[in-house]
Order: C-alpha cells, then sequence, then structure tokens
C-alpha cells in the first residue's frame, strides 16, 4: 500500500536508506522445497554492485547478503525469506552539505515536499542502493521461474546505438565488456563515449534491452494486471528510468496494420513477432522483449546550481566520484524486475 | 488480485464482455458528499464511444451510464458506486464465423490458452468496449482531483507527428477536428491518411500525449509505487498500447546530464522540465507529460491468414466496419487513466 | 481497500443501497471452465430472503440475480462475473421519518459521523440487504470447492440453546423447520419463543454453528491469514454479529492441556476435535465448526427513544413489519461467507 | 497475499523462525516526522518475553530490537521501518528429536502437510516468537495513534473468571502482578491455580479482555473491513486463540432488543454500551471491549503420544521447561494487534 512491496502472489517488501546500518527485504509467496542456489544469488548481487570496472564506476561497495529466514539446509520452507545487506560506508559526514540544499534532477527536494523530512546521507531512501535488496529477490525468482531465461543488456548509451535486432547478437558476449553491450564493436564506442565524458565530468544515460525466451503462453491477467503493464510498472520503478516499449513499441506506430500483424504458423508460433510476445495483455508463447530507457545520471563532477531550503539559487562543486553512467549496472536490475513480474504470475 | 481492479484507495473494479448484456463496474473509496456532474460523466464518454465521425469510425454505438449506488440526492455517499453501461447490439451471429479461429495480432489465441475458452463474440472481455468503463471512472476522478487538469491529444499518426512541444499547442483545438490533434494543419493530414488507408483496406497506429497542470508536489509512493510506475502500468493496460515515455523519455537518453538536468529557480520550480514533472517518483510540481504509443488496428479491412483451432491456416475476409484508427478515441481513455493514478495518489 | 472487496485470489466486491435501483457485485478470480448451476445460486439466494414464513419475517421480497458477464453458454469464462438483484421497494417516503433522527443501535449514527451523509432510506448502505449479493458469490464458491460441504443452522435463539454436538445432530432436518435448528424439539420452542417476543414487541438474538466437512489438510496462510482468523473476519463483517469462536471456543479456556490435546490416529486424523480443524493457523483435515453470535434485531414494534440531528432526544413508535429474529434467514450468509474464505485459500 | 502481511495503510510484514539468526518485520506506511520513543518500544517488548516471573515461566530470553531503517535523527522519515531481533539460542539439537514426529495440537503436522517441509527447530515459523515483532510494530502504532488508550488485561484463567466489568477494575493493577490480571484477590487465586497446574505437568489456557479508551467515531469501512471484523482477524492470527467477542458477545444473544439497544444520550453518546463502541462496523466514540479465547498450552511436562511421520503413535516424555499459561503474555500482544487495527484506520 505504502510503496515498498513489489508482487502480490511473489511479493517483495522493503526496506532500507544508503547509509543506514544496513539494507533488506522479505519475499512472501516463494514455493516451499526449493533448492536456492545462493551462490548464483550473491553472483547476481555482485553484476549489480559498484566497481567491477574503471570505466564504469569508481566506488567500491562490497554487498553480501545474509538470509535470516525461509531457508532450511538449503531449501525453501514457504516461510517468508527475510535478508539484509550490511551497509559498509555508514559515515555521514561526507554528506552533511547536502542537508540544508537540493541537488537537481534528484529526489531530494521532492521527498522533502513529501515528508516534510529526509535522511540526506547519500540520497537516503532515494538512493538507487535499495535496488540491490530487488537484486536478490530477482534472482531467487530466476531460479523458480525456470526454464524462463531472461537476458538484458545495453543498446545504447548516448548517442551510440546498437543497430541489430537481438536476434542477431551473441549473448555469451554481453558479460564479456564493462558495458554489458553484446556487440564487440559497438562496446569499444560505448567505452570511449564514457571515458571522454568523465573527462569532461559531464554524465550519460542510455538504453537497455531485455529479452524473456522460453516463456508460456498465458501470463498476465487482463484487463488491468495485463503482462506488459506489470512489466512496465516494474521497469519505471527502477531509479532514472523515462521509458518502456514492448516488442514493435514507439516505432510500430508508424507501421500499417497488415505489417504490424503477426501472421501465425500452424503450431501457433507467429511468423513475426512485432507483438513482442504479449497479445491481449497475455503471453503467446514468443519471446518477450522490451526496451527501458534511463535518463544521463543527475550527479555531475562539475558546478552545479542546487536549491537551498532557503530558497537560494547557489553554485556547489562536484565531488566524489560518481558513476559517468548507470546502464550497465542496471542490466541485472532490469533482469530482477522482470523475474518478480514473471513469478508473480506463475506462482 | 485477477487483474480487474485498479487501484488501491481510489479502485475501480470492472466486468463484462462486448456483446453480453451490459458491461459495468464498481468504483471504491470516492469520498462523500461530492456534488458530482453526471451529464460531465456522460459527456466523457459519448468522447470515447464510436461513429463520432466519418473519418474516425463507422459504427454507431449508444452508451449510457446508469448509476445503481453511492450517489444520493446528487451527492456521493461515500459508499461503492455501482454502474452498467447497456450493450445494445447482443447479437452473436454476426461472430459466429470467430468461434473456431483465432485472428492475428488480437486476443483471440491468448485467451483461449489462458482459459480454455472465451467469449469469442466481439471479441469478448478484451474487446476495447471495457474502456467504457475505465472513462466513467475516470470522469469521476477528473471531478475529484479538481483542479488539477489533465490534457490528452493525438500528437502522431502513422508517420504524421507533430513537431512541437505541448508548450506550443493551442489545447482548444483538440476537440474541433476528428482526430484531436491540437494543430489544424498536421490534423488534416492526419485524416487524410486515415482516409487513403480506409481505402486500403488497411490501418494506422499512432501516438497520444498527456499534459497534467496544476500539480501538487508530493504524489507517488517510492520506491515501487513511483508515480510514473503507476502511470506507465495505467497505460499499457490500455488495449494496443506498446510503450510509454514521461519527460524526456527516450529521446532524452541522448543528452548529457549537464544538458538534462533541470535546474531550480528561488521558488522551487525548475527552468526545463525533461524530468517532466517527476523526480525520485513523486511529482514535483511541475507539469507532468508523457507519451504512449498504439500499434496500428489489428482488424483489417482485407483478406487476412487466421489460425484455425485445429491448426490450420486460413484466409478470411474482412468483415463488417472497422476503425482505421482508435487513437483518436482513446484519447478519453488515457486521461481517464491518468486520473484514476493521480485520485488514488491524492485520496 | 475501501471496504467493499472480500477476498484476493476469489474475490467479491459489492455495491448497492436497500432502496437505490439495484444492489450487485463482481466476482473476480472465479476460474475458467466451469458448468454453473444457475438455479442452485438462486435457490441459496432464495434461502435469505425474507418472507420465507409467517414465524420468522413479514415483509416480501422477490430475489432475482441476473447474471451479467463472466458466463458463456452455461460456463464460466474466467473473466468477471458481474451481477445485479434490482430492488423491488424503492419508494423512500415510508424512510422520510428518519431523514434527521438516528435510531438506537442502528449505522445511522456512525454513518453519519463517517461520511457526513448517508442514504437513510432502509438503512442504505447498512441494510443487510447487501447481504443477498454475499449470497451469490457464496453460492457459487460452493460450487467450486466441492466437494468441501459447508452445513450452518441455528443452535441458539434467546436462551433457548441445543445442549447436542453437531455431531448428535440430523443435518436434514433443518430445512424442515422455520428456524432452520436441525432438532425438532427446540425448533418448536425456538418459534414458540419468537411468537411469544413479537407479541411483545421485542426481538431475539441468537448462535448460529458452521461445520465444514471433507476439507483439505493445508488451508489457511500463517502467520496473519490464518484460516480461523479468515473466518472470524468474515463472520463478523456479518450485520448484528458479536462474536466467534471455533473448535473448543471460550469454553475449552477452562480445560486442562491434557484433555484440550487432539491425540492422533495413525492416519492423521485426531481422536479428539477441540481445535476445530484448524492448527496453527492451517486445516488439518478434520471437521472445522464455529460457532457466531447474533445480538437481538435492534428494530422494535414499540416505542423507542431516538436522537433526532439536533441533539434531542425523541420518542418514535415503531412501524412497519419487521424481523423479531433474523438469525435463520442469516444461516446461509454464514455459510456463504465460509465459502467464499475457502474459495481464497483452495484457488 | 502469502500470510505474512497485516494492514494496509499501516502495514507489518513479518519473517523469521525461533531458532533462525534472527526475526525482524518491516512496517510500512509510517508517517513521517514522528518522534518515536525507542525506550518504550523496547519496554513492550519486554512486556512479552518469558522469563519475567517464576510463576509465568521459566525459560529466559533477552530480546532487543535493533532498527535498521526508517528512523533519521530519532524521527520516522515515512519511509520503511525495518528491524531486527536476534535469536540468542539457536542451537538446533535441542530439538532433533521433533524432526520425525508430530506434536498433538501443534502445527507440527498441518506445516508439514501443506509445505511438505517445515524448520522443526523450536515449533519453526509457527511459534509464538514471531509475535514479538507484532510487538513492535504495535508499539511504534500506540505512539502514533495517541490519545487512543489500549489496555488488555487478563480476565480469566482456566475456570477462575473475573466477575467485574472492566469499569469496575483499576487498570494500574494489572502490571502489579504476575498474571496480570486487575483484582489482586483473584490474581492470587491465579497464580495459585498456575503453581498447581504445573506441579501436575498440565496446561492452562484463559481470556484476555481489551479495552479501548478515547476512541474517535467513524473507525471501520463496511461492509467487509468493519472494525470489529478486522479485530476479529487479528485476534484470531495470535498463536493459541479460539474465539473473540465484542461488546455484549455470546451473552448478549440472549437478551432482548429492547434491553440491548443502547439509547443515545442528547452529546451522541449512549447510556449503555452493549454493541461494544461499533455499531454498523464502525466506532461511534464509545470504550471499545472484547474478550479473546486461549486455549491450553499444547506443550506438557508429561508424557504424551505423538505422530512419527512413517505413522506410529510414539509417547514421548516432556521436556524442557515450557509456559503453564501463556494468557498473561499475550496481554502485549493483544494490545499490539489492537493498535495496529486502529492505526490501519486512522491513518
Amino acid at each position: 500500500m505504502s510503496g515498498n512491496t513489489f508482487g502480490k502472489k511473489f511479493s517483495l517488501t522493503t526496506f532500507g536508506e544508503s547509509h543506514g546500518e544496513a539494507i533488506g527485504g522479505i519475499i512472501d509467496g516463494c514455493p516451499s522445497n526449493i533448492e536456492l542456489d545462493l551462490n548464483e544469488i550473491q553472483h547476481e548481487l555482485n553484476r549489480r554492485k559498484p566497481g567491477q570496472s574503471n570505466i564504469v564506476t569508481q566506488r567500491k561497495e562490497s554487498d553480501t547478503v545474509q538470509f535470516l529466514s525461509g531457508i532450511f539446509e538449503g531449501k525453501t520452507t514457504g516461510t517468508p525469506i527475510g535478508f539484509i545487506i550490511p551497509n559498509e560506508n555508514q559515515k555521514s559526514k561526507d554528506y552533511g552539505h547536502l542537508a540544508d540544499h537540493f541537488r537537481p534532477s534528484h529526489a531530494d527536494y521532492t521527498y522533502q515536499k513529501k515528508y516534510g523530512i529526509r535522511d540526506y546521507r547519500g540520497g537516503g531512501r532515494s538512493s538507487a542502493r535499495e535496488t540491490a535488496c530487488r537484486v536478490v529477490a530477482g534472482a531467487i525468482a530466476k531460479q523458480i521461474i525456470q526454464p524462463i531465461k531472461i537476458t538484458a543488456f545495453v543498446s545504447s548509451i548516448g548517442n551510440i546505438s546498437l543497430k541489430k535486432t537481438y536476434k542477431e547478437l551473441d549473448f555469451n558476449q554481453i558479460e564479456t565488456n564493462a558495458v554489458r553491450c553484446p556487440d564487440a564493436e559497438f562496446a569499444v564506442q560505448m567505452e570511449e563515449l564514457i571515458k571522454t565524458t568523465r573527462k569532461q565530468g559531464d554524465t550519460l544515460g542510455g538504453i537497455i534491452t531485455c529479452v524473456v525466451q522460453n516463456v508460456p503462453a498465458g501470463l498476465g491477467n487482463p484487463v488491468f494486471d495485463r503482462l506488459e503493464a506489470d512489466l512496465a510498472k516494474a521497469m519505471l520503478s527502477i531509479n532514472a528510468t523515462k521509458g518502456f516499449e514492448i516488442g514493435s513499441g514507439f516505432s510500430g506506430t508508424q507501421m500499417k496494420g497488415s505489417q504490424h500483424n503477426d501472421y501465425f504458423n500452424p503450431d501457433g508460433s507467429t511468423k513475426t513477432n512485432f507483438s513482442g510476445g504479449v497479445q491481449g495483455g497475455i503471453s503467446n508463447g514468443m519471446d518477450i522483449y522490451f526496451n527501458v530507457a534511463f535518463k544521463p545520471v543527475a550527479t555531475l563532477m562539475q558546478p552545479q546550481e542546487m536549491l537551498s531550503e532557503s530558497g537560494e539559487i547557489i553554485t556547489v562543486d562536484g565531488k566524489g566520484r560518481h558513476d559517468v553512467c548507470v546502464v550497465p549496472r542496471a542490466v541485472p536490475i532490469v533482469e530482477a524486475m522482470t523475474a518478480l513480474v514473471l513469478a508473480d504470475f506463475i506462482l
């Protein structure tokens, strides 16, 4: 009800600020008697954390998930799975300068307006750090919904965009480069763009494409809880996202119906898949694919105008070391949220 | 839970197939003692119905909403508002030919796969007819959330797209033409395109832009029920939608952070509004604006291949008279869903 | 959220005031492809309606349910089942005298306090008339949860109470008398008590016992949504109820643990059943049985003090013809709510 | 959805087994800017824990709550409050003997049937230990709903029952004795009964009465989420409860309507309060009072028959040291659940 729970049958409720003692969550509705691969969960968490590459980010965090309940002798018991991820950096001194002013295009101002108080240290609840909890839950969901396979990758950073469809790409290449782009040539270009932009003290946005394979037909609950509606909500609930499109998406609006219609094969599959695997809000068994737009990072390494609580515009230097582009790190988050949506429909 | 309820505090639950006796819904959570303008509700419903123009559609329906409860002596009582909209065309003969085959890019196949049965008459539950109930509830929500003002319009049909931002447009022109485009010149082009496409027996998609003005800061419940997340879900829950973008959206992914950041004015407003009125999942008091992509209509006035239940590909002639482009008719639906999302956060 | 929906997976949302055009509801989550016996549903509704016996009640209503959706060619389609029950008596003249004063132990005062407005005709939303919608949904649930068998009966009216346990009773006798008591001797006594009390212009309360047989083990979702917790909520949501006890209930508090413990048979059944079929919030496969307390009817056929809106105590004559005791009529309502609870756990 | 969340607007989700690393929970929907008295919360937790008196229990636990989020500089921030209570006794050796057999009238059998697996150590999730999380959340709710005052006490243990109404009692005496009974004379009798029963290796049940004062009129959401319905659910969700009655309860069924009706005073209060502060599912401003029945403790200090997994009846000696009567310890739990229900309606 109050916004920190996702899902109904397989639900995740999270808590935690970036500089509190720990963040964490509760997964309710996980089936019993499932043998969880805990290393795989930690592996997913490692994919999300900063400091994996000198290209992508600069800070280092060691995120280690601790499970507190719901698992007994390696198997799920059907009871809620509670977990925490301790925060290593709880020093709040560094953020004291943010206590009384609002950064542009951050949540500082809106949290203050909504709640009349905010934990300003490191963005508090609005920090992307909370997404670590999503990755933990998503990693469990991934294990549950097998053999469904979810693969996300970076298809665009700034003005550099892959021109190929996902079927022309080699997914095995995604984790071979720091930008998680399954095309070596474009990956190099994206990395160069990130390096150049860093030198300018500026930041970048981009697009993640997500592909879901081996999907059974029948997932989605019209008329409101359509599969694509829940996916859209899941994606727009991730920090810094500004758009979602499934199948032919925005470009499909320019096609004629005769071009766009996906004609059937005798086995119920379709010759084309402009629908993106969803018709009438329900999966049809074809691959689901969609794009998610991320705005450029709002924290810059250059002086910026901010608003003080007393209503003055002040200029503040860029401090610390921040991501130039969070899109590669968001890949496991997009996958996790996709897994949560699917688990909720399957269970 | 089962997909036919939208909203938590101000909730709409709907029922009804296109060729049953009636469709309808229940609005729960409407505040008491509000004087409702019932004519205005019927007016919104009239905006949605087919047959308003010989350009847009060909069938005629007379949708009349009947309120059965929750209103006493013209005012809401705080109890649930039940309503029905009788269906005038319940003849199922015309649709007998659809009983045993699946149209491409319709919900015929997926409903059959999910439920093992379907009311095939006119699309049954998957028919866009159910959106009439959304318009009724949205019209009530609009009255409740005043002075918030929601304005949607057609910004693109096929390959014809408005080049202006919403601030350069005159919203008073929206209802002056059949395509609900607030630019007379483009409206004519769109109408021409529709006429041409009809002669080809083909169909069109398009984009609706929605603008919300007079929004208070503070709406949205992070981390999952962000304002933009709920708007995205609302939009993708509408028939035929394939995409949603807010603020700078997909094109914003190509901007640098220094360009994209919305710098403050001393009063808390921002000089630019690439954020689209939402930061950290919470409204900041600036205008909210977003785009919704609609695929071209799947029902064509030309022969098409379909799949029979027995697994044969058959060619079926286009029958009846259908919309070439539903985007103009979807304008009040987009507004209604927006109103439902906002009411749920405000109440 | 706003109180007019019961259940999550198999949910019922209702609307309607006693003197509006109709009451009705939407059932969402009903499985598809189930052949419904509509006569049986109407039969359950008939069991609830007033006017079945000159002993129990005095008014006559003809409640006929009309299904508007979700059923196609006699089978459920998996889409929401919308239904209405038209009100026959919409004349509001008779209730004008209630517009400005509050009856004791009715909802008049609390509705006015909560909503600041009320449809005073016949109790409006607070009228027991809304329970007709519960009976419709419960009758559908009963058909879905077969072979589970739910049997409720009157075990006490006023100070006349059955002394036998349910195992000593013949359920076939329940519908053979006007008070729905499965013991002929006590039934006569109860009927006599009702007649005598009517002459006094007074009213009676009583207790309904409900027994659920053929229950599978495993129903109930601890720690909060225990089977007995949801049953308790269901029962206390019925008009005029003041108590709920399951298994040994209040009298069990006086037993020692060594007496109360239900020792196992080798097949997992138990020798005694003081638990009432529920242990740790989950059904154990034994019969579930519970009691529900109903207060005496608040509307009397004698002069009573009431509170006027202006704060004066006035004496008003008893008007019309009312039930002396609603407990027999509540039997199908108790069964219906039980069925709704069970369906929600089973589906 | 899966049973471990209570409340909608002010919601508590819990996790944890009795012998895992920790139990804990997340409170979502707590208003911002409230200065919490953390000592008071710990104090409530101390009231619940075992080992407070040699009369009531024998084991010692030190429950210390650690808040991990949602509180900043002593005030709530409006973000979710995550907390854990570490378990001190995680040794599972002692419980190895329970791995393959089911205790009578415990949840062992039903958990195994439902989930096909269970953490048998100390009852796992079904242990009353999870109620500690309820007490934490309830203690926060209590601070939020001030000046509403919730007072629970033991009104009956075994066959010893207070004969006075709550108005004749001195609530200040409740915490002066080990059985939490506000009547010194009866308290002594109850303590004697507990001592005698312990010597017999047997156990006791009892009744808790709860009184809510300073309640505003208007709480409760008919028709399903009535105040008494949600209270009933809350109480029956507590371990070992078998019954709930509000106001006149079961004994009220024997009264005539003319006796039972609560006649008004000119200020809207009522001369009597058989309704228990609730009419039509909504609070009327009078005191709310209700009783909760607890069955005798199922764990005995004497040999008992149990069922082995292989289907044999075996006799097992009573081991360890257990509560003879949990009712006094349940007093703060009843208060906590009451506070959660009220907070959900008030916020």
